[in-house]
Formats: structure tokens, C-alpha cells, sequence
């Protein structure tokens, strides 16, 4: 891959193994922008939020390469890939991150959780204009082609605007027939939690394991601003999402509990 | 362990094992406000932010009871841990969550990355009062003692006081003698980022592997209202975290990226 001083240099990455059909089609579309890097780890590692990996060495192999793009597996998180990537890999730093397409929504607080949105938080961290994207669609047959379109949309607007410094975007796209989905919203991440039922089970030694399992609940499912009310009304949420985690709201307030 | 109806329950936790000193250091201090669970890995898990194992089962043992306290092994995150407790091994919801004392700071943007308040961050999810607090010294050797002071202050505002929905505490304690710590100080989470260094080394085999090093960078070492600032001034600084990473200031802006 030859990178020419004009073309885009765009770092991919997801956190559902390489050959995730959600990756290979966010590589097929992301192509028609620029130079690809795309890093993955060969298995699935959901639910890696921004884990980093301290105390075990990453390893890289690059898989494969052409004009197009280049392939390295990593033995890391999302987050791992990104930074080493970044640092040790690109000709330079990259126009753009993009993670995704996940195998499933991250709305709501699932953005705490997920390693897609981790991996475009970190390319953010890095001052890189960098989005995530997700299909509200767990089936290992979803259809991935819807998201193409609405890709497209955002990463044309992307490319004719800047992010301001320390915010990223989660896209969310819902699970519908394409001529179903009605457009793009800018919205705000609902509120909500999981509520967990673990499964307890028996090995065959009787020792007691838990298998972690979980129902999303929606705690404002009558407004109308949120992503959770878009993707299930079939609209494309996009969340702006910040790295500043303070509650700037609640600093005043919170004072007042020290005034001695 | 019985629990009165008067009794507060708090469940404790943290990253870096089962005998940190830092966790040690909390257990003591917690028990004078009520009866405490402690759940926590055998070995460290530093910078798991908030996953989730979903590949493996999770597991869990006793490992001591009596009047004051119950303490459980587990091998999953942080994150896992909080989860299982609440929703498997305690008597009831928990009163509060405390995460802590992490063996090295929690400011700015290490609050992504951190496991200590990715536990805090769980147990507000859930609509429990949540603390991580942090200590800003890394040595195998570092007094704890020091924090007990200020988790004794937090704790008791907090006793007469109750966060938001959706916000936690993030407490650094910084590296100083007892007697040069000027205080508390609320304040906001620090721009910056990890400028990354990776170790590349050769293994035996001649094969490459990298170890993730990294130093920390303040984007406005000026500021005198951040996290940084209070703990590099040798004060205890308390930011109050929220779960809703959305750039709610930057929506509207964003709206006119999609207007037709």
C-alpha cells in the first residue's frame, strides 16, 4: 500500500474478531474514502469497554496487503489496537478512526461497555476525528449492507466538518428493511442500566459458575431525544459522546458538602 | 456476619487484588460505618476499565466471615464483581459502593481506563451511592494510611447527603506526608491524554512483542480548577463523575451536519 501525500490514511478496527461481517463491510465502504489500516484480534472480545492489556506483551502479524489497505491481527483490546497502531504501525497519524460495525446496538450506557465505542474514544483521545458504528442486530446473519448508506452519510459529513477537540460519534443503526429506516437523528444517550439475571449453573465437578446475562432497561421511555428511542423507531442515532466524564452540573452542589 | 435492619451494607472492591494494601486500607475504614463485602480477584487487574466476561463463566468463594465483614474471591473484572454481588451474594442492595484505594491516580482521563472506577461507575448504574478513591503512588511500598483521613470525611458527607441519579465520586489522595495535605478540593476532570511509548522487544524465538508504557499529558497544565491541579498541589481532589457521556453542548451544532 502506497500512501500518497492527498489520500486519506483511515485506521478500522472492531471488537468482534477479523472476520466479523460487520468489520469486512465497514472495510468495504471505508475503502471508498482513503487508504485503509484495518487491526483487529482474530476472536470476538465484547464488552472490553477500554480494558488495556498490562500485564501480558501485544504481538501484531500483518496478515495482508494491497493497494487498498493493509490486515494486522493483534492480540489486544480495541483499545490496545488503536494505540499501537497509532504509535507503531501507521505511516502516520490517521485522518480518521472508525470502529465498527458491531454486532449489536450500543445505545444508552452500553457506550460504558463497549469496545467499539472504546476504540473510537481512543483515536479521539488522540485528538483523530473518529466515529463507531453499531447494528442493532445480534444475528450472526444480519444484514450488514443496510448500514452502507447511512456510512456513507456520516462519513461524507465528517470529512467537510471537524469534530471539536475530545468528542466522538456513536452511531447507532436499527435492525429494518432498508426502505423501513426513515433517516438520521442527532440525539442524546438515553438513560437506563442493565438488569442482570445470572445464570447459575453446576460443573461436573458441582462446583457452582455464573454466566453473566442481561436485560437492557430503558429508564425514560417516553422521551423523544434519545438514541434508544430512535433505533427502536427505526430513525439512525447519532450521539456526540465526550471524554470529559466530570458532572460539571453537580460541582456546585457538591462544594457545598466540604464548606465546613 | 448478620445484618441488622440498622446496619449499612457496602460492598467494596478494587483492581489490584485481594491483598492490596490499598484495598486493606479501605476495609479497615469502611467497617466503622457499617457491615462491608469485600469482592475482589486474587491477582491484579489494572486497567480493565469497565468489561464485562462474557466467554468465560464467572466464579466465586468465601473466604472469610465474621461479625464485620465477609471477604469473596472472583475471577472476573471489577465490573463482574460489582454485578455478581449485588445481584447473587449480598442480602440486599447495598448502601453504598466503595472502589479503592487504587495503587496510583485516577485523574483526568484515566477515569476510561481505570477498573477502581469502573466499580464505582456499576454500583451507580445501579442506583447505589458510589466512591472510588485513589492514591497517587504506584510503590509496592506507599503509606495508605494517609488516605484514611479524607475517605473518613467523604464517607461521612455522603452519610448525611445523596448523589444524583447517574453520578459518582472519583477521589484522588495525593503522594505527600499527612501533615502537607492542604485539603479538599472539588473540581473537574483534567484535559489530557497517554502519549503512548511502546517497549519493543525481541522475544527468544526472534519474534517481536510490545509492552504498553505510556506518560501522562495535561492539555492545560494552567488550569487551577482540574483534577491534575489538586493533586500536583497536594490536595484531595473530588470530581464528580457522570455516566451520561453525551456532548450535550455540541448537539445542536452537530443537527446542522444532516440538515438537508
Amino acid at each position: 500500500m502506497t500512501l500518497e501525500k492527498n489520500d486519506k490514511l483511515i485506521l478500522i478496527t472492531n471488537d468482534d474478531g477479523l472476520y466479523a461481517a460487520g468489520l469486512r463491510t465497514l472495510l468495504e465502504v471505508i475503502e471508498e474514502f482513503g487508504k485503509v489500516v484495518l487491526i483487529s484480534t482474530m476472536e470476538s472480545m465484547s464488552g472490553m469497554s477500554q480494558a488495556l492489556t498490562v500485564k501480558t506483551p501485544l504481538r501484531v502479524k500483518l496478515l495482508e496487503e494491497n493497494e487498498k489497505h493493509r490486515i494486522y491481527a493483534c492480540n489486544g483490546t480495541p483499545t490496545d489496537s488503536v494505540k499501537l497502531a497509532v504509535n507503531q504501525l501507521l505511516e502516520r497519524k490517521p485522518d480518521w478512526v472508525v470502529s465498527g460495525i458491531n454486532h449489536g446496538a450500543n445505545a444508552s450506557v452500553s457506550v460504558l461497555y463497549s469496545g467499539t465505542m472504546a476504540a473510537a474514544i481512543e483515536g479521539c483521545l488522540y485528538g483523530i476525528n473518529s466515529v463507531g458504528f453499531s447494528l442493532n442486530n445480534f444475528s450472526p446473519t444480519a444484514d450488514f449492507s443496510i448500514c452502507k448508506k447511512y456510512i456513507r452519510i456520516v462519513m461524507k459529513r465528517l470529512a467537510s466538518n471537524s469534530l471539536p477537540v475530545g468528542v466522538c460519534l456513536n452511531v447507532n443503526i436499527p435492525s429494518a428493511p432498508k426502505n423501513e429506516i426513515k433517516g438520521i437523528v442527532v440525539c442524546r444517550q438515553a438513560k437506563g442500566n442493565w438488569k442482570e439475571e445470572f445464570e447459575k449453573r453446576k460443573d461436573p465437578m458441582g462446583k457452582t459458575y455464573y454466566w453473566l446475562t442481561g436485560l437492557f432497561q430503558n429508564h425514560e421511555p417516553d422521551a423523544t431525544d434519545t438514541d434508544e428511542w430512535a433505533i427502536s423507531n427505526k430513525y439512525v442515532s447519532i450521539v456526540p459522546v465526550t471524554v470529559d466524564m466530570t458532572a460539571h452540573w453537580f460541582i456546585n452542589d457538591l462544594k457545598k458538602w466540604f464548606k465546613k
